[in-house]
């Protein structure tokens, strides 16, 4: 495989474009993706403002869905053509952290080997899947094939929101009959929505200020939609809690104020599940907070990765669990990118999710 | 039994005093201890101080070693003259909060059954253990008998600072072959030091600023001591640890300095284990946090309670596991306790913990 | 409250009866409840069958639903003339066990605190619900109050099946993406194929030898029904999960040959959660089991009981998640439980389960 | 790297004789490693009677102690002449099991991915560490480097015994003031005795029927010892416990007798541990199972491998937590290891564990 390929590349703060690469080499433990659908996601929004800093002329994109064009002659188990996905984390799963059980902290080599994020590789580290063509390492754990039968678009979600949303309501300990609020429906937090019925909890609340995200949100599964506009959440959800609180609590914005707000209306022993990539400090306050004695637990997590995982997730799409086709909002061509950038960032014409193709 | 006896009641702030009170009558479900030996927590402290607020003339106290009294009627399977403990929380055990995995947090008959720190009855919500007598409510579930042989000193930590430092050590989910550090070493610091070792950590790192308490640490299975005054501790942790910070640590203050110490010098994906009792809003830096996608935890304990808490604590002490005697450095009698706060509350003469007797 | 009333009594092998007996007293922590509907489980038919010894005369049953008629001194919250339902399993909440997180195996006051099945007390070591009036002990624990709105066969699986058979799926750690198999429909399974669906499960596999069962098991959440008497169930599963196994297995039945296919069908490292009641020795083939170096993990679990269990439990029958109205196929007055017995016993006409009302 | 080496091969049912072999050729992801300690296991006596069947030819054992001679051109963050070890079980990291949780059931690149032991390898399914070199697959996942100042022999348990034996406390979730019992004190039981000390156990029974079994285990942690051959185990322990069995227990050995013991001793809702291996089905009696409503629990545990796992077992004894190199009782070359297997499979001379060297 020689050639040039198409690529969205970080050029410098506000300007993401498409320009030209050779389709790259692999290693013996790699493989070559040609990539048929991928996304934006936030938090490559977040790159494009120059919040969040890479290299320039890297390959931005970390939600890949593809063919196999090409596998290392390490790998095996796979044949090149086979349709595939890899997270947006894709961990060696040789590391300490990785054999510690922080995968999505992976360290590499390093002699300490762990990294804060180390697993997020993809439109970070290294070249990602806003592109025609993507090199996956550690290919041999992290190419999921695709179930036949699903579609692009099915599994679209799989490497990034749905495992982080899901990921939300894992680490939120989510038991049967547990009453659950979710801060913001974006991408993640309807994820996490979805995944909070997933696990059994009887009673959601989904809070936003828009009113197709909180639709939305009620088709994932909420119970009781909030909106921020209109009700004071706190009081809101402790009315409806008879003054308990909830037992669990997913934060999926990232600002002070959802978090602030979460934690107010989790019960005493509550878990605050926080998705939201932030950008400030964060404040406790010591009274939502019980001074410390409130056997309160605060919870991050980033997103998982690996072909197990994303197997799962997959069957989960399979056996009509979930559907989260009707995410994808607008479609755009990679060459049109740029524009898919521009409606994306600025949340225009109710965009949750946008599907670039090739 | 009738008749009258002395307690220390908190009078105004800065004032606790032996008053006379009548000796308490009982209900059915309830004991009545007569006091053999009690103490003095830091909670105390900040009562008498006035940070924390309690009616005026409540016996102050939470820490009970005693004989059984008398027993209410309901109360089966112990003896009028058996020596007991009762943890400093004595939670119903009937309640939601409890059924639901939380005494600590216990909200009695309430209609929705939780209440911060609602298992902390004793010189909180009614009258507490620095007296001659004390009334145990729910004794069936609070009354723990002192296994054979045991002095009362021995067991003297069990009700409080004993359980909340192992809760430290359990909450931070200690593995095999972990790190940990531990902020601070004042009594429950030193009982978190000593859990954590219990549990098997295999490098144990105690920061203080005194040299009594490094030094009790070091006893009590820290393998590093270090003190705040002399070296930067994140840094020196950092150097401990080849940079990749420890698995888990406990703060046992309650400061934003020692908080956001810990924070930083704990890997990511690692637990911070809170026992603090904060006194301000605290801050949580966002470098230190990965800005909300290092797989971070954050969990506070309060105490736990329990007759079966302190049959297992107890039975740590009976079997050698761990020698909490020492700290008992200084005794006083019932009438003397307002020296004794003063000692205590001014940390003179190298106190840790002050034995009451009567 | 005096008089008589009629209630279903054990009078010899084979004989359960209806008999007369004086509205029982209660005690200061007990609640007497007037039961509305009631009925018949599988336990109670080898009590009948003589299988399972119980006291001459001792009235059946441990699935209350009816309204509080009196209530003891101490018990507080709640008032005369509220629904309610009791758990089968009513544990003390006060003894070690019940501290110790087994409370199904509540010890009372013993020294020791600890009796298999001891939180089991309806219609097995006291009076049961098949009757007019039921004592409820240590009914601050156990009453929970019906939700306004859900009818008496609504809640009627709560005290018992679905507590259990929920148990089932909780035991087995089912997470998301997990493929897991049910052995046996009857009512118990029936409630853990609905459990697995509401814990994440995304392919459950629901084996019986009865269509309707089977029907209905797929209604509750199964996406795959097995006939045993069509297929091979344990090579029909490893078609199924190619080759690899389930990751969870749920046994609801109590043979040896369904716990020996439950393992057979188990991937390495999976989980065996046990619900069914046996009656002989269990044999684990060493092939099955590799020998002891499979990882495998074998749970038994006993219905949970209390409060909070009922009232998490009657929450998921509010909010839709699961409905289990249909599992009353057939209804009876008390005076004619004998017929209940006759046709339960023989599973006659599809019986799942028996409302008995008064 | 060329020419020839010696190995311990497996002949025939009965012969396990020193062979010459060329020393191997490595792959991209291996080392080499020349073996400067290692040691025979119980496993390897199954190997050597044809209990368990290798491939004729096989190099046996599993515990490598070496330097690396060669490392694989994707193996990074390691140096040749570099000591290390690396566990018995050693698996891949990659495959859907790893990454599932379970290793040590490595399917490799089998499409499901699972493997009844397949992490296994050693002396298993390639050959092993009973030779002058040895090939380490997956290498990157699987090289531990030894902390500067340890012996061979402190370290020559890690690999197998130390991680199982520390793998059957881990697996009983043994809590702070557990009472535990150990049933046999071979290399792997005194093993667990040590972890169920480091894992906070306050009452620990060992049974064995050696006296310096007996004696090395209370050495090793445990409290009480009991001899099977003077006081019957059953009624001793539930003497002991005051009626009410251990928390859990743990199977060392792998026989009927010592498994339907450790049931029996065991508290309704505890934790049976396994590591014994079997040799014939097992029988699970029915009373001691409380007919499956005993809330009991039976786990094995093969052996975990990889190099976190080896990191931590030798941080354990670098910080003189445990101290295993007593374990070591007699030493042999590898010229002369068919005295050794002879030594050890009789058990004569109080042997515990042999170490071969070079």
């Amino acid at each position: 495989m020689t050639g040039m390929m198409k690529a969205a590349a970080f050029i410098e703060k506000g300007r993401i474009e498409i320009v030209e690469k050779p389709i790259p080499d692999i290693g013996d433990n790699d493989a070559l993706i040609r990539i048929t659908t991928t996304t934006i996601c936030g938090t490559d929004v977040h790159i494009l403002k120059g919040e969040y800093p890479v290299e320039q002329g890297l390959t931005i994109g970390h939600e890949p869905v593809g063919i196999i064009e090409k596998l290392g002659k390490n790998v095996q188990g796979y044949k090149e053509g086979q349709r595939v996905i890899a997270g947006a984390i894709c961990p060696s799963f040789h590391s300490y952290a990785c054999q510690d059980g922080l995968p999505a902290q992976d360290g590499g080599c390093h002699s300490h080997g762990y990294k804060p994020m180390g697993g997020w590789r993809f439109g970070n580290t290294i070249d990602g899947a806003q592109a025609e063509f993507l090199v996956v390492p550690d290919a041999q754990a992290n190419l999921a094939p695709v179930p036949y039968g699903l579609t692009d678009e099915q599994v679209l979600m799989c490497p990034d929101i749905m495992s982080t949303g899901f990921a939300g309501a894992e680490s939120a300990n989510i038991k049967i009959g547990d009453i659950v609020a979710v801060f913001a429906q974006g991408p993640i937090g309807l994820c996490a929505t979805a995944g909070a019925r997933l696990k059994g909890a009887s009673l959601i609340i989904a809070i936003d200020g828009i009113d197709e995200r909180l639709s939305y949100a009620r088709q994932l599964g909420a119970d009781i939609s909030l909106d921020y506009r209109k009700v004071d959440i706190i009081s809101e959800i402790m009315k409806i809690t008879g003054g308990r609180g909830v037992d669990a609590v997913i934060e999926a914005l990232g600002t002070q104020q959802t978090f602030e707000s979460a934690l107010r209306v989790l019960k005493p022993g509550g878990t605050l599940s926080s998705l939201g990539v932030y950008s400030t400090d964060l404040t406790i306050p010591l009274d939502a907070f019980s001074a410390g004695l409130g056997d309160h637990k605060i919870i991050t997590s980033l997103c998982p990765g690996g072909k197990e995982r994303m197997r799962r997730l997959m069957s989960v799409i399979e056996s009509n669990r979930v559907n989260l086709e009707d995410m994808v909002t607008h479609r755009y061509k990679l060459d049109d990118i740029v524009d898919a950038y521009d409606l994306f960032s600025h949340q225009r014409d109710g965009v949750l999710k946008v599907a670039i193709t090739m």
